[in-house]
């Protein structure tokens, strides 16, 4: 028997008409050289009308991508909405990938136009030769001086948007149609395309808006500080659409001075980024006044307990964790606390807030086993390769062989993060599978093996990679950068974490280097160190 | 292009799951005959699990409709999920319904299983043999002494539970399946079915977790008092067991004096019943300690500003409005104050609360004109028919011809309600369509009309309905219930009136009646009224 529901798809054009009726007088704030840009939803839904004619005049395919190479700011919005609702495909070209990697997805998803930045023609335009597809680029004007090429190609925004009438949408009937696509860069290989649909967008979004998640509400002001071409700023944008609520841009003032200003200028509500950031901002904060703050938002990587309470501490707030991945579009789980510890002690609450939090609402997690892929229990001690599934978890990658390798043949994303999940639902990451080391059939974490090393005075960074050995399969080798001026030996590193780790945990191996390599998004490369050391063998 | 992301089905499983893994701990308390039955979520889910099996050997077909006639209670929770998570359809019956009624859409509906709450049996029983294709009736003891039939029909809930292992919910593909069916008792003709599936009660319950919407949360305790056969009790149980919130049942003790200690007793933080409910708890929720509760939600009919007010002075928290129907699932609209109004009066508040409020996220809005169908502006003046659209409105009754009267050729719902819009988006209800006045081709609110008349301080109640007049085509009878004692004649209304209305609203018909006659859910029946004075005509 069939349910007798209007069969309304679930759009973005939804979430657009909302705003542009609902929310007019609300909109979105952008930094830009010259100071703030203020724009309203009611002027940002015609513009991005207008917007879509343009795409139109300018002979963009009825489903072709649109790449956008550019900040945070209310024009990416304006793409972010005018793509999708004219029934394209929008992709965010990461500005701080390889020259080559750039390359590689804008030709991988046959951009047909790019819209750039002014600010970042500086990085972009020396690929444009190299781009095989993309026909059109498009400045966006930030304010920043740098040099527009003459070259039939370019042609600016503001100028374009000037000329055009504001559309009509179509009505797109399929909500599993394209609406955006992200590369994810693999340590291994090109970076590999997720493609997002309508129904995922908007029902991500919804899930951004449930009280327990992000909450997001029409009376929040928020500060996505992580990149929109990074995993869909986590989803932020499209939510603060859909909820009315204002948006803060930080545009290409990403230093920390100028965050912790608008977060007190702008009286932000809520406001989203990496460790990274957050390290950055925490001494700008002093002596500002924080009282509209309700949330910081943290995921990318694990957040540290210490800066979670260095928050806690300074701004009264600590870090709020969510865990994710490009994949999951991106928001899996998010950290609040249960009220099971509404009594907990300081001490309890910091380390429920360093685990990755619980998964929200049509998200469904497990653990697995990383060689015989069994399922595992939820008892907060057996570690499994952490897979997920739910109407915004991707099922392939985009005309991509490896998608095999990711995804189990029940359609479970393998996210490739070893987890254990406790009786009551918390998440809380242990490593990478790819990095675990595999001594005696047992699995080593690398992650914590690390994190003990470094708890060592005398050492500033340290990865562990598993090396080949006869009798064990693989040992872990120690890759220590010392502090300044500090001498550390094998001897000294293993008694110190005798009583950390597991005996059989303790490496045999130690190697002295300059600093851990990093990827281009600022991860430890592991995939560098094992190339490095590819011909170390451990020591009996 | 289609999105790459996974098929997965919004099935009522998720939710079923979500709550047994994750809330465990969590769950119902019930009021019984013998004081409070507690029930965590993970013993609810294994017995859940247990009557999925029962619904098996009662022999229920696989799409088979399982209705119930009881009281909110942990037990019908159990009901509300084993029935669709097994693949089957929940009926609630509306236990308040005329006997005809209630038989007629058990036929219609070919329910095969009742399950009823031994309290109810009175009620039930003498209805059982003119039900053609119910098999089984389970009473569910919720102890109170009510004869139980001797009769091979009859079985006891518990021994059926005890008797059985709990089931594997099976794998549902397709979120469009019919998940449960509820029946409107329209004022004309018999009841007609609506049909939820899967997908519409997920995101439903999905739009109850947002933040400007019920907001429920893991941390909430809900009351449902509006009861689970009157719309799903607005969704809030299913929203409770998706969010993990604790839910407070009120099971049969719905006087005001009970509800009033267990929203003390239990620290209910939101609870939800119809105007008429919150009227009778005010005078008993004096000097009790209210503290946990954040929101009162009041529906099913317009929520008069006094009764707001006066919770605002006692209580310290006005009523959050909320507007559906049961088709619409049923929320649509919520009466959140949006953040342009934070500095508005207490007296603006007031008559902003009085509004059905805004519409939800997924829910579209519209207003036409009655007569031609048009789309009329959201100026906040004109008056139109409500149409809705979106994943949870219906699109159809169940077997019924009436649909098309119901639905316009474009998916729209014709909500039968008139109403103005607001620029920023605030419906508010003036009328039902089929009791407006067409006098002289205009349109009189009779709803607007009658309030204008009870506003007299003679009057008791009013009720306004068109009669036919050979000029103007309709002119309004206006059918008046005096205050003890009093007497009203047609000159001091119509001075009382001419300063209220426009001067061509003024009635030149009074009728002075015993009572306004009341439908079976307590609303005013004009129908009955019109049948009353169908000989009469307008006196020029």
């Amino acid at each position: 028997m069939q349910g007798l529901m209007s069969q309304y798809p679930l759009t973005l054009t939804h979430i657009f008409n909302r705003a542009e009726r609902l929310f007019a007088d609300k909109g979105v704030a952008t930094v830009q050289a010259g100071g703030i840009d203020r724009i309203t939803y009611g002027e940002w839904a015609q513009r991005t009308r207008k917007l879509a004619t343009v795409l139109d005049e300018l002979g963009i395919s009825p489903d072709g991508r649109v790449a956008t190479f550019a900040w945070n700011t209310a024009r990416h919005l304006e793409l972010y909405f005018a793509a999708p609702c004219s029934g394209r495909v929008l992709h965010t070209l990461n500005i701080r990938l390889f020259p080559d990697d750039i390359v590689y997805i804008a030709d991988h998803a046959e951009d047909e136009v790019v819209f750039v930045d002014r600010s970042l023609l500086g990085v972009f335009w020396p690929l444009v030769d190299r781009l095989s597809t993309v026909k059109h680029v498009i400045v966006m004007d930030d304010g920043v001086p740098e040099e527009v090429p003459d070259d039939p190609r370019v042609q600016d925004y503001e100028t374009l948007l000037a000329a055009a009438s504001p559309a009509e949408f179509p009505v797109l009937e399929d909500e599993n149609q394209a609406a955006a696509m992200c590369y994810t860069s693999g340590t291994t290989g090109h970076p590999k395309g997720v493609v997002y649909s309508h129904r995922s967008t908007v029902l991500h979004s919804m899930g951004a808006l449930v009280v327990d998640a992000a909450a997001v509400s029409e009376k929040d002001r928020v500060m996505p500080v992580v990149p929109m071409f990074h995993a869909n700023a986590w989803g932020l944008c499209q939510a603060a659409v859909m909820a009315g609520a204002n948006l803060v841009m930080p545009g290409p003032k990403m230093q920390p001075a100028a965050i912790a200003e608008l977060m007190e200028g702008e009286k932000v509500t809520l406001a989203a980024g990496v460790p990274t950031i957050w390290m950055g901002v925490l001494p700008e904060l002093k002596g500002r006044d924080l009282s509209s703050l309700r949330d910081i938002v943290c995921g990318g990587s694990a957040v540290p307990k210490s800066l979670s309470e260095a928050y806690r501490e300074q701004v009264g707030l600590p870090i709020l964790q969510a865990w994710g991945m490009t994949e999951t579009s991106p928001v899996a789980t998010t950290g609040r606390i249960k009220s099971q510890f509404a009594d907990a002690s300081d001490e309890e609450l910091a380390d429920l807030r360093a685990a990755q939090g619980t998964p929200i609402p049509l998200v469904e997690l497990r653990i697995a086993d990383p060689a015989t892929g069994e399922e595992l229990p939820w008892d907060g001690e057996a570690r499994g390769e952490l897979q997920a599934i739910g109407p915004w978890i991707a099922r392939a990658y985009y005309n991509d062989e490896r998608s095999d390798d990711s995804f189990t043949e029940d359609g479970w994303l393998r996210t490739g993060d070893v987890a254990t999940i406790s009786p009551n639902g918390y998440v809380r990451l242990v490593d990478r599978t790819k990095d675990l080391v595999k001594s005696g059939g047992e699995w080593i974490s690398s992650v914590e093996l690390e994190n003990a090393i470094m708890a060592h005075p005398k050492i500033a960074e340290a990865a562990v990679i598993g090396i080949p050995d006869e009798k064990w399969s693989e040992r872990p080798l120690a890759c220590v950068v010392p502090e300044n001026g500090e001498e550390v030996t094998l001897d000294e590193l293993r008694e110190f974490l005798a009583e950390r780790v597991p005996k059989w945990w303790l490496p045999n191996d130690l190697e002295i280097i300059e600093e851990v390599p990093k990827t281009s998004v600022g991860k430890f490369s592991k995939k560098t160190l094992r190339e490095q050391f590819a011909e170390r063998k451990a020591t009996a």
